[in-house]
């Protein structure tokens, strides 16, 4: 299993990155695009720690590898994987580390599509499936997954928007492989994974069938160009000033598909239409299963960092104080509880692959997603106003305002000053900074929307045992 | 075991139950009332009918006893309860039965307490419980319990009121036993059950010790007065027009103990103040399990009776309307995940009694109460104003108005006008009568006020984990 | 201007009738209707009770006429208009009183559109409008309004329907006058009104013509069938047990049109369907206001029990019951302030008529309906359990169950337990029985759906202003 | 009236601000200083640009002054200056400019303050304020207000503090004035203003005398200590990125005083503990008026943006779309008719002085604070994740990425990719930056916080006329 240096050096592979603008020559070597490379080599970090070796690696000596990668086949192993998204995240500062969790999603997902498509249609995708998850695995790679198109106007099917490059599309096909072109938004770790994984978007129609690929290629792979959001772009945050940013960090990019070439082997969705919603759904419901996975330490967060205000304030017995913590606790742990009961009570799909339970998981993300927002309301209500007004380490570190501060900004007796001011520099990242900005939009819109999440619990939902109650009581005996 | 027979016919055993002012001779003669015991009976047709057998009935032949008596000790245990909980209200048109649930919610925590009491104070309380527990499954006795106190001032300790009997109190002793006075309110099921159990309603002081009381008396004790609450009192309901209420009722009573000797034997806490709380406490955390379980067939019935309106009003493909659904559905289903978790990852006390998982109880409670009304608001928004203004059986028999309502109360082409007018009467007892009332009114104060809960999810919450994040991710080492 | 006696006495013409199913010969001598009609009578009596004349009464000796005839044309006309209903509904018991109200919204909507009708097709509707208008106010007449019609599949046309008669409709002529067939719902206070106008339900297109029909015609015309909903039957509601209720009644028809002949001058609107939609929104939009105005009866009753629960409970002090109170408070006075707002910056229409600004009218309504269940629930909360286990009235008289009634059920010190009882009855009427399940549907359903108000509020909002703004904010310079 | 380059003159006065640590040796020079400042001078520009003049200026010539400073004596004047506040922010990106707002709230507040303990304790409290008034008001200065105190542990009162000085107190006086220790929080505009009020932040009790201070003092008196908080420290966004924040800007200090003399002229409370409460109230409820009126800008801007993006992105007929559109709309709509209704339905104080009514003031203020983060969610739902991941004016301007960027991030047909993105920047600033969590912050705590606006609620209702009503309502006629 390689380590955080293998895990860098691989990334100097010649991809092509840029950067407000500019094309980057070494994204190990960029400040800003080091910080995410940082952040993402904590999953190559916990698999040398001795703490959390257990936790992260499967198997021994050769025949270790890392965790992420095991199909999980029982409530045990979901629940093990959960924990290990929700460790890594810890560690993360709340910020999911992704670069084995997502690509490990799209390969379940897979898995089980390729299984269908095989027996439906007389393929062999499943062979070149386990071929590429042997070699992601074998080699321990970091993977990117690019799903959603930049989609043009939303109101258009891909065959009716401006130009027909709104949604990938397959444009032709040499001896090699397939050619695609188009772009894909959203594109998580791409630059600091080894991998790209693409998958649709959405479900096509029989005249969309050019619209219906999927397939995984190197990140290096001639044509593809990873256009950096600058979003919440800061290499110079203090650690004391901004505990999380300050260390944690991704990004993502516009992936630009500039007619590339896939090799066969590595195609997983040919023109199969009728198998592109199904893959894009299988995956997105494995992916929000890891994604209220690692919510976990942010929900935890907000509600300790509101505790730990509440009493650094002196604020424990106050009523209005008490009602708000109890809602961001029922928050949290009604998130936690589903998310249990999601891998315990999962279903088993082919190849004896465990699916957490689809209208669980769908439920626990609504939950998760729209009342975000509001929590963090309350957790800057319960902190106070010094979230935005109240200085910063350079202040405390002045020989003047370092007095004034030290003086002025205590409040219980007893709690140091810095460590009340720490306290507050975590909540105002937790709530009211570009990195909790950050949070906040991928809560409402990462892993599928909020109204595709109702869809697919009205989808799941045992609607005939609850219309059969309905008509049993009203005395309705007509089918 | 007892059939409906038997057990009607247990009821007349000269009890002091009144109702409108008077006193009712024989409670299984009397027409509102008789709805109550035939409603009750549910518990005990259950166990006779083949298609229940299985879930109502523990052990076989003459050692075949009422499920709800197994002291349960593992998940699986708990599950069964809840399930035969459900179903039994199911039976019950959503109403919950109530004879057996409520009075075993109060052994096992007597269990528990007195097991507790005894090791602490070296009485011998446990012994009596379990007399009590063998006469009460061996004969298949109904049971009610009297918990809340009237309270007067709420503002005031029991001794600071305008008279000391506010609270239920010990006021004196003779060798045959205690002597108890007060009143308790809320009593369901008082009228129609064998034996009453007496719980205190808080956690009192050393001074309150005469205030800690608990013990079991047969209903028709000397001096025990049932003052019947004639809530949505009506007992020519139509069944058309009422298919729930006109099958279905439960009763409160306010009951009086007018200096009532208790036996020695079925005293079970005799002023041990310590234990007052936590007696409460153990008793109410059981019964919210118990309460949450038996949500379950009204919260299914609600999402069921809004799915059968979309569809025979056509509304199917209204956005509004699925919105609406998807918010019921997330509101049922996040009400069974945390019945089912709370199962899963009980806790087990002493005696091996499995625990739900407070925590979760307490959630799920929170869940179902906060969030009853607005879903009430969402039935009635699907279904239409002819909730308030439809027709009723009789002009559905008219033969002019009959002639009228069949030409114009359809709704979608091939759905009947009777079964469309059942959907509407089902949802106007859901959510717009004294039936729906009396719900909504339960869902509120029943098992516990919402402020309870909160004060409970907050004792139980491992704050320490969250706070120990907090301050790991602000970089905060002090303790 | 008539007296209760002679507004009695009018009802005795021999309208068709319909109650559970019989035809009612004199509505005046059955004991449910005759509820509804002494409530409507309150009307009647204000403007005989000198302490209302001022509000009720318009003009002076043989010119004085009822104030609710009077055509807005000021903010301060329609301050009046609504105290004035304010005060009846009050009167009524937070029951609308609307013999005068629902009339005269359309009326002021028949004014508008009949001159505009007029101006576009060269008819001479105001005329035929005016003359009506002067016989209900000369003769001081009571009015219904029929306007929603049964419409059968709700997500087809009036043509699309199983039978076209599921939207009313003219189905003849004859030199006296049209012939219409078909019928209406939600008809409230027909069973005791003088006059009957109709109205479209919608907008209708080029082939629905027949579809486009408004008039106004006496109770008892040939052919007019009033199928009265028995919802909420009681007639022997104690006053104490039910405080509302058993004095205040409003009741709705089925109202069936069986080719029903109207005299041409009766007619308002004969297939014009580019007016249709025109004409039902304006008077739902005047009718939105008039409703606001009688819901504040209602929610102020909702604030004032919960305060003076508060006190008789001893629980001022309780943040939790404060944080409630201020949460009613909110919601009831945002009520009143629109209603106040959207008075004093009307608009003036055709004619000088003073038209209440409807976009504040429907956020008014919108919020009304959208929060009345929660608010239900804080005061359900705030009151306690007893709203659905107390004692009646009949328990309070008892010797025996007079004597614990009054010895338990105390609250605060010095507060009489029957006046405690009499405002737990309050609550019980206002939030969980029939009579509050007929208010809540009314709540969501009444003068249009909350989704319509959402409509019109999209409507009249200036969204150019804010999308000028925004474009300005954002440097957009572009179109 | 002075002019821009004046205002920026005049705060080269020796001022001992810090930011960062360190001394800023002339805060005009300073780059993120220097933004803050010309943000303030906006409100010196208006006076002198002709579009604004008539809103900014009031009287002519020599007699002109700045409207801010006209003392409101009717709606016209509360309305003319909430246009000239929403006005100002509305060219202030939203952002409050605040120089002239908040002062002129304390001088308003301080009028009718010292009025009333000039009548009740005999003191020329008033004399002082008007000729400070004069000062300002002649010499157009800007103004920052001082109240908030840093209060340390916030369940004990100023005396059972750590040391006495967690509220700022009198410590001294000279027979050139007092002497004042303390440190106040929060303070906006300090930096860049000429004068500094300070005003009590609650009321105190008779031995808490020394802390029943108010005064005003120029900016660069001796020991008075301006450390500039950080937050959303960035000097080098770019106007395309970052539309608002790269030119807007409003910073706070902790304000602390190092035993700095007041001049007895310039005192306006000294001791007076009875009236410490109200002032800080009356002060409070000026700037609540003042701050509802300059949050409009905010909330329509989130409307319309979303409303842009609902465009650009071809959505407006998406059901789940209008439907959050429909709630944003009610949002900001509602929080403009409360302020509306405030100043058409003021108060009327001592010397004539028009006070916005204070239960509708709050309302509108607890309505925005209560929803505001709910608002945030559903604009950037609506929006997209483009918010958290698209691309950077650099990557339009890079040749390769400019090129894909333009091909890729079209929205709707017709819609420049410029502008979509411009817009999509918008939201980003709105919703999910620094600036955006600063504004968040300040919607829960400026101008007092969400429980001291439920507290003047339940003050300012009416509570007894729905009291009265629930009593007639429920028969009780006990007083």
């Amino acid at each position: 299993m390689r380590n955080k240096n293998e895990y860098v050096h691989s990334l100097r592979d010649g991809r092509e990155v840029y950067f407000k603008g500019e094309r980057v020559a070494d994204v190990t070597e960029h400040p800003e695009l080091r910080l995410a490379i940082d952040h993402a080599a904590i999953d190559y970090e916990m698999a040398h720690d001795p703490a959390w070796t257990q936790l992260a690696v499967e198997g021994e000596g050769a025949d270790a590898y890392s965790s992420y990668f095991k199909l999980p086949k029982s409530s045990k192993d979901l629940l093990h994987r959960s924990e290990l998204i929700e460790t890594a995240t810890t560690l993360g500062g709340t910020l999911v580390v992704l670069i084995k969790e997502i690509g490990t999603d799209a390969l379940f997902a897979l898995h089980l599509v390729a299984h269908e498509v095989d027996a439906k249609k007389g393929t062999k995708y499943l062979e070149r499936v386990r071929r590429f998850y042997d070699h992601v695995k074998n080699h321990d790679l970091a993977m990117a997954v690019a799903q959603t198109d930049v989609k043009g106007d939303r109101s258009k099917s891909p065959l009716e928007q401006e130009h027909p490059d709104y949604y990938l599309r397959i444009v032709g096909e040499t001896p090699e492989g397939i050619i695609v072109r188009g772009a894909k938004v959203h594109t998580s770790v791409s630059i600091n994974s080894n991998e790209l994984i693409v998958l649709p978007t959405r479900a096509m129609k029989p005249d969309e069938s050019a619209y219906a690929v999927a397939f995984a290629i190197p990140m290096n792979t001639k044509g593809v160009k990873l256009i950096t959001s600058p979003y919440g772009s800061h290499h110079d945050d203090s650690n004391f000033d901004a505990p999380l940013a300050s260390k944690h960090r991704m990004m993502e990019t516009l992936t630009v598909f500039d007619d590339v070439l896939v090799p066969h082997d590595r195609v997983f969705l040919n023109g199969e239409w009728e198998f592109a919603g199904e893959l894009a759904k299988t995956f997105v419901e494995f992916h929000r299963f890891t994604a209220i996975s690692y919510k976990l330490p942010l929900v935890d967060a907000l509600v300790g960092a509101a505790l730990l205000m509440t009493h650094y304030n002196g604020l424990e017995k106050a009523k209005h104080i008490q009602e708000k913590l109890a809602r961001l606790i029922a928050y949290a742990e009604t998130l936690r509880a589903l998310i249990r009961l999601a891998a315990l009570e999962h279903e088993t799909g082919a190849l004896g692959i465990a699916i957490p339970k689809t209208l669980i998981v769908n439920m626990a993300k609504l939950h998760f997603a729209t009342n975000f927002h509001q929590m963090l309301a309350y957790v800057q209500d319960i902190t106070g106003g010094l979230i935005a007004t109240g200085p910063g380490e350079a202040d405390l570190n002045g020989e003047e305002t370092g007095k004034w501060v030290r003086r002025y900004l205590g409040g219980r007796k007893g709690v140091k000053v810095e460590d009340r001011l720490k306290a507050i520099n975590l909540v105002k990242e937790l709530t009211a900074t570009d990195f909790s900005g950050y949070q906040a939009v991928l809560a409402i819109h990462a892993e599928g929307s909020i109204e595709a999440e109702k869809l697919a619990m009205a989808r799941e939902h045992d609607s005939a045992r609850c219309v059969s109650l309905a008509k049993m009581l009203a005395g309705i005996t007509h089918p």
